[in-house]
């Protein structure tokens, strides 16, 4: 995702990619609302690719990022499954 | 992520489990605003593990739908890096 897009993403600047973003989760609202399996998958994907971009365009690992929280146990009560009483 | 929490997203259901995220998108939003990397990591965690999460209960393979749709070229103008003309 960095080779695809860097060059474009680092130009935007991180409050456009973040608006991106935040219109594509809208779109993946929309899609879990219907039927469409494949549509929801591509939501999905557009939901990942732009975050990645954003995590890219920071300096931030997006998977290191994820495993260092989320390593195998939940963060908060440190078991798997989760046993956090919310 | 799935053996983490499925138990309880699956209990929570789709449009909670979809606005917790949207929620984690805000904080996000929040944190790139300030100068703390290490916060800002791990937002981006919570959103990728809400957004697994949600990808779990609807029976999406989060990553595959990434691969599947971004895989090692642009979908729209097929190529690495995207040309695309915005």
């Amino acid at each position: 995702m960095r080779r695809l897009y860097f060059h474009r993403d680092s130009k935007r600047g991180i409050q456009i990619t973040y608006d991106w973003l935040a219109d594509e989760l809208e779109e993946l609202g929309e899609a879990l609302k219907g039927n469409d399996k494949e549509a929801t998958e591509k939501e999905f994907a557009d939901v990942v690719a732009w975050l990645a971009s954003l995590a890219n365009i920071t300096g931030i690992d997006l998977e290191k990022a994820a495993i260092n929280k989320y390593n195998s146990k939940c963060p908060k009560c440190q078991r798997s499954p989760c046993q956090c009483k919310f």
